[in-house]
């Protein structure tokens, strides 16, 4: 493996699960990650204002953010009044959550996993026919907080139905950082996805994604700074930091593209921006080189 | 593998990188990893009060607490004088600790390695006439913050030389988080330590661990709430922390003679004792299996 995909979440997934800041620091921070050399960022995403008014903004973010084109943007919808806002405002990648758990799908789109496929089944076509794809993100792949262990299997099956419903990529989600290597292991052995998204809950982010590359993952979610939790899950922390996940990659000799002191300072900006204190150790400690 | 063996640092590691405490409140936290299932516990040090006032009271503190017949406990010392005070305390398991980086070594005990690789041969035959045991803990083994990547064969002439001199058992220190998965796997094919202690300075703990299980190794140090750091390594956050390991290792059906939740509580202790927020995860957001 000479190269590995991640996609920065912080200006979406990050900034949605903190205090609302301003359309110009959003701005602000998009830009400095679409100078990191990440090729990948979620951007925004297209969500009832009353219900996440963190995003409130997304089309004005998204007009004034530069467009590097080096770089794929995407945007998360929860509907078809989303989709055809991302759609609108020119997004080509498309991504929707729908949880394994049907306990937390409830929780978190006040209806069951079931009818949350049936909707995507029905997104599905409507955002092809504006040449975007969509990515369909299983939530609470590795556990939810509300029932526990999901078996792999109930999330093979959401996966088997959404590729033949015609979803172009699948991503596990590690909603409430419940994935350890074990689980990793144990899941990946029986369904594979394009992507995880890890969450650093309980240490074992860097170890899950060990553990993913050996089974040969080659694309992750990350987020500068460690930016972002979740509203449902009590006392989880962030997602997994960026840098913390190029450090450890470039380490071992493996490329992602990415810039580490650009993209540090852009965890820097994202620490100034929330104006919290953020718990990654590559942000506070400086990379391993870093010397004395 | 179906055990790993843990040695928990928290009273010695932990405290004597932290403000001082009171006596009654080191006998507390020791006290309660006792009760943990813990097998292995680095009780104090034995050094001198005006460079290391947190461990002033370490006979007190020894005295005092309670000896768990099914626990082995350790002290570090680092001379001669310390050794004395150890064998007297009754202690059978000795540490003391040398640089693999010559830099650190000076800074750290104000010689050079070779000079302190002369003082521990000395040390050898006076601990062995106790009838107690001396291991050596390689200091900077993955690195070392003011001269950087260190050379495995440095480390490995280290070992020959101390095996050599009698040294019962090895351990190799992550002093300042600079391990890896990469630097594990290049350090460890060059020469295999008894016990590996890391820190998680750049969010690679528990995959350093992983790796190093991977590998074949199964002791490890860890503390409690992940108590301590280094004073030498600006920026460096503390051990990994052992309920972060446990919870780990117990989801991958390895046991360590541990019981998650009374060590859980050990570590709301410990940061009790030290009245700051400790960053453990496993800590703050309780194990996978802890449902809403």
């Amino acid at each position: 493996m000479t190269f590995v995909s991640i996609r920065e979440v912080a200006p979406r997934d990050g900034l949605q699960n903190e205090d609302p800041v301003p359309t110009e620091a959003k701005v602000a921070l998009i830009d400095a990650l679409s100078r990191t050399g990440v090729r990948r960022i979620e951007a925004v995403s297209f969500v009832h204002p009353k219900a996440i008014p963190q995003m409130a903004d997304a089309d004005e973010v998204w007009a004034t953010a530069w467009h590097n084109p080096g770089v794929r943007y995407s945007a998360l919808i929860p509907n078809g009044r989303g989709a055809q806002r991302a759609i609108a405002a020119g997004f080509a990648e498309i991504e929707v959550v729908v949880s394994a758990s049907d306990t937390h799908n409830r929780r978190n789109l006040n209806r069951s996993t079931e009818e949350s496929l049936d909707d995507i089944a029905g997104l599905i076509p409507l955002v092809h026919e504006s040449g975007a794809t969509l990515e369909v993100i299983v939530a609470t792949s590795f556990g939810c907080p509300f029932e526990g262990d999901i078996d792999p299997d109930r999330v093979a099956a959401i996966v088997a139905r959404v590729r033949a419903d015609g979803a172009d990529r699948i991503a596990f989600g590690d909603t409430t950082g419940m994935a350890t290597p074990r689980r990793v292991r144990d899941l990946l052995s029986s369904v594979r996805p394009d992507l995880l998204h890890f969450h650093d809950t309980r240490g074992t982010g860097l170890a899950n994604i060990l553990t993913a590359l050996d089974l040969g993952v080659t694309e992750f979610d990350a987020s500068a700074g460690g930016l972002g939790g979740c509203p449902y899950a009590p006392g989880a922390s962030g997602n997994v930091a960026t840098e913390e996940v190029v450090h450890m990659l470039h380490d071992m000799g493996i490329d992602t593209g990415i810039d580490l002191d650009r993209l540090i300072e852009a965890a820097e900006l994202a620490e100034k921006v929330v104006g919290r204190r953020l718990t990654s150790g590559v942000l506070r400690a400086g990379p391993r080189t870093r010397l004395v």
